[in-house]
């Protein structure tokens, strides 16, 4: 990854404290004179350093006194309960609410709270573009002929190049290129399961992972998981027995935002691999951190070829490409098999253009801004929620992605709050459906990649009447 | 379609009935004067018609006396024989031998007789670029947002447009847009079936069929298949209490190049409408006829909506596209939904260039020009054949599409012979891999979208002797 700029680390570092509360709401920061000798740098850069909290909200001057760490950097708000283990409860999928969530999609007046996309505004479409026509002018068949079905070798060697987090441990032969990381998913299962096996879940879950088990004639056992640090490893253990193939979010889960900690994702990996239990990492929101470094995923701590790890452009840079890939491990060539059979192979234009993205370092610098937008937004959303939702409102504290989960009071229903907001057009996602069994009625995802202009934050407001006046 | 200009009109009409043997080898054809009154059109046309029979060498000069059925318009060598109803047999699917097929393609140098797609000298890859940088520049996203997932409506209703084969009776609604018809296929089969369920197929079939059907974990029932009619509806007849579901190319079948008669496929749709078993039709060659008009499909005679009518631009204008289609009948919200779970949508761009290339006629005025040079190559293909391979050879009578099949010496078999001719850089399709029983192993499939160059020539007559030496 690109080195940061000066200003930044030091703006990153007084962020670390402050989200691991070493810094808690009230302290006094040290004098800029005394950061300037600390890090050895201008008394300029210590200034931008502070602008750049300050304009997060994290940090306020009091005139005469210094910079405090301000109180919308902690919480008001508690953090949504954690679900109980449900094995043997009835299961039905909220097929129609998902549906009427998809309809919404067309009216583009609608703010989409709901969309699990970021907005177009926020992506660096003009070079995408230009991308696309310097790949037609260098290479004359320009995808008329057939990709190899692995995938783009260019795009497979830049991927494995980028992949720095796993240290070199990857190579462009380990990766398979697929229409998203859905498709990722999709084929991996078809590669480790069979009809009636058993697959064990985050929850609250991405709806699509309950879409694809259905329709692979899957069970599915949903896991507690924690807010913040995820899947809870002591449910996994008590059901693993009954356990074929996992499939975890470890890095800013959807919709949770929870982070696993490495610690649990070596011991996920160590338990899966004792029981030789494939494991699933969708690992598409792992490099949208609001922390200094990017996490590792549990590929990073896989020794046997258990873990499939699972990436995408779709929520970082192009949704509309669908350029996702894996690195299958021991599964690969079943996974390649799969492709080959539903699809033969992926057009090649967009591999290029990601290729070429990703070899000069644009993708990078993208995802630099995109983080600080995603960061900042993710702020103003909770400061907005934390000043106009009622105060039984319990919401999460994602440490990256795009995503925050509510928890409203009991006897809000969020499927009847979408008919009256879309009928003032405000979308959201409603909790029943990252979920098949019969809860999170009361919850509710928003999406905060979307561009914070006042008219999102009056949406927002809005949107908090609404549930005010639900209860 | 667009007029034929009128020489082509005359000459096709000849042809047909040469096709047809109203015209025997041997024939002398009317005079030009003659013709000319016929048809009320000028000497000129005339002439340029039998100049154009002539180059196709289907007609013959002969000085002082006028023009002739030339001989190598009737042919020489026999049609292939049909196979049997094999329902309980043994069944092996010959994965290696597609794998190393599939594997020689890396190697550029090999005379590519084996590929099922025309190779890019018959494509208009200059005008599919430029209509590339047209659609980046017309649409500000281009494909950075999510297209629908039933698939770009503009796309949509060009092809409904253009389909004018089915008489006005599909609309733009009636399609999903797939990754190519054997995604097409892929999701039919995932729609309306369930493991353990019997699909019936034609015999020889195209391998990727019966890869499909192993994947989703169907018996398969390999039907007799006549040569230039197609499936054998009495045998289909005997086994239709066993049979969920059909896949057949009732145009122009890969490899046979079969086409079933109108009556068939009314008399087809009106059995399996009987017993309501989806047929799934694959429909990508039905656009290559060298006769003077498109076929009907099965769906032109489907009432009940149990045609899912497949098509793709993977075999006529541009593989790497992955765009193919399906007017997936009663079950299209079914196939709509496996298109979801499994990859959200398909990539815009491609599909815009498509609908561009359809809404002006490029598509036509391309068919148009690939048809005439298919045809000629079969022709070549053909006689090359008769002259250069052994006399007991038998050879298909393609009316359509871009195969020829070859039922060599009982004693010769394709898939070692094909090693040897891949030393030489000569690739074939060995017959052994259209099949899932222990059967045409003295068969080979050749690819004639080529162009037919003397090394495209030269190539093919040293094949020829190569079986010549395996007898």
């Amino acid at each position: 990854m690109a080195k940061e700029i000066l200003y930044q680390k030091i703006a990153h570092i007084i962020e670390e404290q402050i989200f691991s509360e070493t810094l808690k709401i009230g302290d006094k920061l040290p004098s800029i004179r005394a950061l300037q000798k600390l890090h050895n740098v201008s008394l300029n850069t210590v200034k931008q350093a502070f602008l750049e909290l300050e304009s997060k909200s994290l940090i306020e001057s009091r005139p005469k006194s210094g910079f405090y760490i301000s109180k919308t950097s902690n919480r008001k708000l508690s953090l949504p309960s954690m679900n109980k283990l449900k094995v043997s409860e009835n299961q039905v999928a909220p097929e129609d609410l998902i549906t009427k969530v998809y309809k919404s999609l067309d009216d583009k007046s609608i703010t989409r709270f709901s969309l699990g996309v970021p907005d177009k505004s926020l992506l660096p479409i003009a070079k995408l573009n230009k991308g696309i026509i310097k790949a037609v002018r260098n290479f004359e068949e320009s995808g008329t002929s057939y990709e190899s079905v692995q995938g783009n070798a260019n795009l497979r060697r830049n991927i494995a190049k980028w992949s720095i987090v796993l240290e070199g441990k990857l190579s462009e032969d380990d990766f398979v290129i697929t229409s998203g990381a859905m498709n990722a998913i999709y084929n991996c299962l078809m590669a480790v399961t069979k009809r009636g096996d058993t697959i064990a879940i985050e929850s609250p879950v991405y709806f699509g992972i309950i879409q694809i088990a259905q329709t692979l004639g899957l069970n599915i056992i949903e896991l507690p998981t924690h807010p913040t640090t995820g899947v809870d490893l002591d449910a996994l253990k008590k059901v693993i027995h009954k356990i074929d193939v996992c499939c975890f979010m470890s890095n800013f889960s959807n919709p949770l935002g929870s982070l696993m900690p490495d610690e649990s994702k070596k011991e996920l990996v160590k338990m899966l691999t004792y029981y030789d239990i494939p494991l699933i990492e969708d690992d598409l929101y792992g490099n949208l951190f609001f922390g200094t470094v990017r996490p590792k995923p549990c590929k990073y701590f896989d020794e046997a070829g258990i873990v499939m790890w699972c990436g995408s452009v779709s929520k970082t840079l192009a949704p509309g490409y669908r350029v996702g890939w894996v690195a299958g491990g021991k599964f690969k060539d079943q996974i390649i098999r799969q492709k080959q059979v539903q699809t033969i192979c992926s057009p090649s234009i967009y591999q290029e253009v990601i290729a070429d993205f990703l070899e000069h370092g644009r993708y990078d610098h993208h995802l630099r801004n995109f983080r600080s937008t995603l960061y900042t937004n993710a702020l103003h959303f909770q400061r907005t929620v934390e000043d106009f939702f009622p105060e039984n409102t319990k919401i999460s504290q994602p440490q990256g992605g795009t995503f925050l989960w509510l928890e409203l009071d009991k006897n809000i229903d969020t499927a009847v709050l979408y008919d009256t907001a879309i009928k003032q057009k405000i979308g959201f996602a409603p909790g029943r459906i990252f979920t098949h069994h019969n809860q999170y009625n009361n919850c509710m995802r928003l999406n905060f990649a979307l561009e914070w202009t006042p008219k999102t934050e009056s949406d927002l407001k809005r949107l908090g009447l609404l549930v005010k006046n639900a209860m």
